[in-house]
C-alpha cells in the first residue's frame, strides 16, 4: 500500500523557469488521490524561500514544511555539532546560512557553486580541511541538466576534488543519504515501504531512495534523463516512464 | 648493486627558484660514484626548456635526455593514439604541445593548471569527454608546497573531479605510473633492482617507485615533506633522510 509519494524538483516538476507540462496537474491527482506529497531538491544554487517562491509561481500550494533542501540539513548539521560554516556554495544559498551561532571549528560546506568555484576558492577551502574543518557534501549529483540544454558540472566532482587532496571522507546531506529521504519519510509519518520516489537522476534519486529502504522509484524522462540512464546505476528503476503526469497515473492506479 | 638514480627535482634539488643546500654538489658526487643519473619530475607548470635552463642555472650539467616530464610522454602518447590535445595546463607548459598533427579525435590532458581551473573551462573540458574524447593525467598529485610555504591543490584533484564527473578513468603518464618509471629506467639501460629513486612526495615519488618494481626509494625532509608522510601510504620508503646530500650519501655508502 502506497500512502505517501517523494518528488524531485529540478527535471521533474521545472526545468528552470519554465513548467514540465502536466507536472502541477500531477501533484494535484496525487494529493486528491490521498496520498502525502513531499518535494526532495538537491538543486543548491536557490534558497528554500525561492524555492518555495518558484513553485507557488507554477500554481503549487507547498509550506515550508513540505520541502527538503541540503542546505536545511546543513543548517541542522552545524547547530547539532557546533561548527560555523565556511561556505563553498552558489550566492543564491547564502540566505540559508544567516544568523548561525559565532563557533571557533569549521565545517566547508560544498554545494553547486558553478562559476563561484575558482581555484583559490578550492584552494583555500582546502587548506580550511587541512587545519581540521570537516567536509559535508549539500550534494554528490555529478552533473545538471543546464540552461542550455546540455550537461554541466554539478557539485560531486568538486566534493571528489577536496576528498582526494584532503584525504577526508565528506558528510553527504543531500541525496542519495538515507538520513536525508528518512526526515522527508518521518515528515509524512510514512514507513519506507510505503512511499514511492519520483526523480529524474538514476543515480541520486532512484538508486539512492532504493538504497536508503524505500519500496519503489520511478525514473522520468525529463530533465537530465539520457537513454539508457535506468541501466546505468543499481538499483534499477522500478519502472521508468514519460514524465511527471505519467508517474502519477502510475502510482494511483498501483496505490493499493 | 645500484647502476642508476633517479631524482624528483622541485623540492628535491630546488624549491621555487632557491636551490636546497647541498642539492647540485649531491647529484656531482653521485655522477663521480658511476652511478647515472635521470630527473623525473611531475611538474607541470614549465616546459621541458624552463626546466633545462633552471637547472642550468643552478649549475647542473643536464641534456633533454636526462630529464623526463609527464608532458613529454603526452605528446609521445597524442602522436602513438592519433588524437590532438584538448588543454587543461599551466600556460608555461604549453610549448611542449605545440605543432601536434591535425586530428579529428582529442584528448583532454590536465595538467597543474592553478588559476586557470576556473568552472567554465573545467565544464569544458568535461563536455569534451562526454562527446568521446580520452582523459590524460600528466600528474594525480595530491598537492604541492606553494610559494608562501603551505600546501596548494595539484593537479590531482581536478583529475579526479574529471573522472567522476564523466565516468571514465584517467591514464596517468606521470609518476606513479609505471611506464613513466620504466621509461626513464630504459634510458640507462638499468633494470628496476639497480636502481634508487629519491623524492620528497610519499606517494607519487616513493610508494609509486616501489609499486613500479625499483627496489630502494629515499623519502628526503625537504620541499612538501610534512612530519609523518612516511607512514602515510604503501609502501612505505626504504630510508627517510634529511636531504639529498644525505640520500647521496647513503647511496654512495651502500652502492656494491
Amino acid at each position: 500500500m502506497t500512502r505517501g509519494v517523494l518528488l524531485d524538483l529540478a527535471g521533474v516538476i521545472y526545468d528552470g523557469e519554465t513548467a514540465i507540462p502536466g507536472g502541477v496537474d500531477a501533484v494535484a491527482r496525487l494529493r486528491q488521490a490521498g496520498l502525502a506529497v513531499r518535494f526532495v531538491s538537491n538543486t543548491t544554487r536557490s534558497s528554500k524561500q525561492t524555492v518555495l517562491q518558484h513553485l507557488e509561481a507554477l500554481g503549487l500550494t507547498v509550506t515550508k514544511a513540505d520541502v527538503f533542501t541540503p542546505a536545511h540539513a546543513a543548517r541542522e548539521w552545524l547547530l547539532r555539532n557546533g561548527r560555523a560554516p565556511y561556505l563553498l556554495v552558489h550566492p543564491g544559498l547564502e540566505p540559508d546560512f544567516l544568523e548561525l551561532p559565532v563557533r571557533d571549528k569549521r565545517a566547508v560546506i560544498v554545494g553547486d557553486a558553478g562559476e563561484a568555484f575558482t581555484y583559490t576558492v578550492l584552494n583555500d577551502a582546502f587548506r580550511e580541511l587541512n587545519a581540521g574543518a570537516e567536509l559535508l557534501a549539500l550534494a554528490t549529483n555529478r552533473t545538471f541538466r543546464d540552461a542550455d540544454g546540455g550537461l554541466s558540472l554539478d557539485a560531486g566532482p568538486f566534493v571528489t576534488a577536496l576528498e582526494y587532496a584532503s584525504l577526508k571522507r565528506a558528510t553527504v546531506l543531500g541525496k542519495p543519504s538515507q538520513a536525508f529521504f528518512l526526515s522527508a519519510l518521518a515528515s509524512m509519518n510514512c514507513p519506507p515501504d510505503q512511499v514511492i520516489m519520483v526523480g529524474d537522476d538514476a543515480e541520486a534519486d532512484i538508486a539512492g531512495a532504493l538504497r536508503a529502504g524505500i519500496s519503489s522509484a520511478l525514473l522520468v524522462r525529463t530533465g537530465k534523463y539520457r537513454q539508457g540512464d535506468e541501466k546505468r546505476f543499481d538499483p534499477r528503476p522500478t519502472a521508468t516512464v514519460a514524465d511527471l503526469a505519467a508517474a502519477a497515473d502510475w502510482i494511483i492506479a498501483r496505490r493499493d
